[in-house]
């Protein structure tokens, strides 16, 4: 019998605003970063990673809950954890006085996902396989049995979910042959982060169309007739054809954008994405209603499976671009993606920050698989940083995700890469001014004995 | 010039699970808790205090998020961070990073509601004023600078949030007089909780009556049997005539939610209250089609402005109850008591906890005086415990809030409290077992100088 001993959580943290990778019209200084944790077990083959993605401070706040949300793990069964996940998840979200703190929301959510991804990564350890295979070789029931349903009844039943998925049992293998000779679609941010300079945003989006993309998404909205000049450029590299998609991260109030979209609709962009407020349901059906042809897409700060059940019902969006640490692992997402596939919405994952793109890929083949068996409109994001310090990074050729082949969710990072961006005692901060100060600071605290807060002016730099 | 020289933050906790008190169907053993910063100055008598409310574990948590909150204020002249209070909350509220984990929700806006109640607090000290009165004595402009309408536009604008309070602006004084005469209405959710015997609830419900109050809430959801005779023994004591109101603390889906309270309303509810999913929309607006005339409320779980934005456009609910502390303090807090006024929903705030009521009885009195103008259907809850903690406890007589008149936000906690009942180094908790082996932990945990977390199994008790 193999028991979880213990676990270790990371503060990890890429020095990413030092360049404008991932800067856009509201994150516009992101240190891309990771509050990540490894569970172990007696058996040293038998282990699991997880994490949540953020970007930069808050992430010890999210390290923090981490903590605290994987204490019940301590003493449990490896093999009964993940062979019942299901109920492993209701364990870990029953605490009523964590749930204050949400419910099942901020903070505590994303580090509830963090944990869970780890149980899923080591379940698929454990199976040999990659998540991707071990959720497709799932009964429908044992699906659903792993699927977090509650508040979802009004629009999707228990008995409904397993009907779904039954109808497409008996078709999974073509898909999976599909994919396997296909890849699944994938499009490409890297070229369109809004502190780009134009020629590199031109040389960008030559180099995307020359590797195969036939998607490409800018960011917009800082400034319009800075978007208007940026996407003449785009569409005139990738020409007349190929999907040209934008995203403006929130920065509108909803009729303004409207006004701006309409503005930008002379590009034909396949989608506008995060127009405003991610909790905003009726505005994104109000900036759907009034910027059609123009597709609407949102779900990257889409908190949970409450919020999409009504972006579904309210005819909101056109794309679903789940989260795959936001949500609360598989067994959130689960629920959103059937609720996607009732009512006939692509679900196309926000990737990129840390391991985001590693996660998403087994999501996306899933989904496909399993749950919509549908690639019509479908594309999961795909960005080009970071993965060199993940053990099984993703691999994409010709604008497709290849299918991964080895056991796990690909969540695990190089152990060399944590002991280096370990915020702020790895080797990367400690040489920096921040990382020192914030050292000098922990241990002054930690020497007058105050676990909160007698914080002085002048104690930060 | 007197600047914030440094603040302390406390994660203060009451066990109050070992009694009964703030039990429901969903939260069963609540250690009422409060995170809580005091602002220091160079001068001693200008301080401010603020603080959130939880429920236990996790305390910790917002404690180190509004540590982090707080830096900010550091060095800043205390005048103006308390004459321009809409500046000081978007400079607070700005750091894009920290807004990652939100946002504007979850334990991050949390930690914004409790330092920017500080400001608050500071604010009203500074001008010898009670808050209620400080606010009530700013012009409609200022009032507006001070508020949070991000996301809003589409429902209302500053122009006219600017007019609705210009319109009720001579008249001020006449319901000021009022107020000073009759105190503001609440009524009790002392007597219902879920965990009391029917003849504690007989007993508490007698006393209610005795003691003037007109509206009398209980705790439903766990079990039909037991709330219809729970419902049945209120309502023999209080008699026809008075308002009987029933909490199920989201522990319902929604067709579960119209199917129980179709059950209860022969009890002639005036309002079930949180009947399903905070985060559902359109799931309030259909549990109210379908049980009117009970009404329906909401709002101590409402995250932010824009979900009850929502609520209003959807016609989902007929009481806003939303929370001091889970808002991100006055400067949301005015947003909604807009919003609401313009759609004339009555506000009538959740209070309990830990100060709460300290808290709402300002936004109440306030409400009234200068934003909605009217006491139909208002009345603000009152729960009657722990009000010892505090220096200026709210006073309620013959079912109102008397007006408070002490400078302040009425958030400031007696420091013997402070010294009591911090977890888990205070003299309460350092005598316990659990508050013992959290002092182990950290200790080892620092002399192992490991910030975050090296857990292994039976570190843990």
């Amino acid at each position: 019998m193999t028991t979880i001993t213990g676990f270790d959580v990371y503060d990890v943290r890429f020095p990413t605003s030092s360049s404008a990778d991932g800067s856009d019209a509201m994150n516009k200084d992101a240190d891309y970063s990771a509050a990540y944790i490894v569970l172990h077990t007696d058996d040293p083959d038998t282990f699991g990673c997880g994490f949540t993605f953020t970007i930069g401070r808050g992430n010890d706040i999210c390290a923090a809950a981490i903590e605290q949300r994987a204490l019940p793990l301590l003493g449990r069964e490896a093999a009964q954890l993940c062979d019942t996940p299901g109920t492993t998840y209701r364990m870990l979200k029953q605490d009523s006085q964590l749930r204050w703190l949400g419910p099942d929301k901020g903070v505590e959510h994303l580090a509830l996902g963090a944990v869970m991804n780890a149980v899923w990564d080591m379940a698929a350890r454990r199976a040999g396989l990659p998540l991707w295979k071990l959720l497709a070789g799932m009964t429908p029931e044992q699906l659903v049995d792993a699927t977090d349903l509650s508040y979802l009844s009004d629009v999707l039943t228990r008995d409904e979910a397993i009907d779904m998925l039954a109808k497409l049992e008996l078709t999974k293998q073509e898909r999976i042959d599909q994919l396997e000779w296909t890849g699944y679609p994938c499009y490409t941010t890297s070229a369109g982060w809004l502190g780009y300079s134009d020629d590199k945003l031109r040389r960008l989006c030559q180099e995307a169309v020359d590797e195969g993309y036939r998607h490409i998404k800018l960011k917009v909205g800082a400034n319009l007739e800075d978007d208007i000049r940026r996407l003449g450029i785009a569409r005139e590299v990738i020409g007349p054809d190929a999907n040209l998609m934008i995203d403006a991260n929130q920065v509108w109030d909803v009729p303004e954008a409207i006004a701006w979209v309409r503005e930008l609709a002379q590009f034909k962009p396949l989608w506008i994405e995060e127009p405003t407020s991610p909790d905003d349901i009726l505005g994104h059906a109000a900036v759907r209603d009034a910027v059609a042809p123009v597709g609407v897409a949102t779900g990257e700060h889409g908190m949970n499976r409450v919020l999409f059940k009504q972006l579904f019902q309210a005819n909101a969006i056109d794309y679903c671009q789940l989260d795959a640490c936001r949500l609360a692992s598989v067994n959130e997402i689960l629920a959103v993606q059937l609720m996607a596939a009732k009512f006939g919405i692509p679900v196309n994952p926000h990737a990129g920050g840390v391991g985001l793109c590693e996660l998403v890929q087994h999501l996306s083949i899933f989904d496909f698989i399993a749950v919509s068996g549908d690639l019509a409109g479908r594309v999961t994001e795909f960005v080009d940083h970071l993965h060199e310090h993940f053990t099984d990074p993703c691999l994409v050729s010709d604008g497709a995700y290849v299918l991964p082949s080895k056991p796990g969710y690909s969540a695990q990072m190089f152990q060399a890469s944590l002991d280096r961006f370990a915020y702020p005692n790895g080797s990367f901060w400690a040489a920096t001014p921040r990382g020192s100060a914030e050292r000098s600071r922990r241990a002054r605290r930690v020497a007058e004995g105050t676990a909160f807060a007698s914080v002085r002016s002048g104690e930060i730099s």
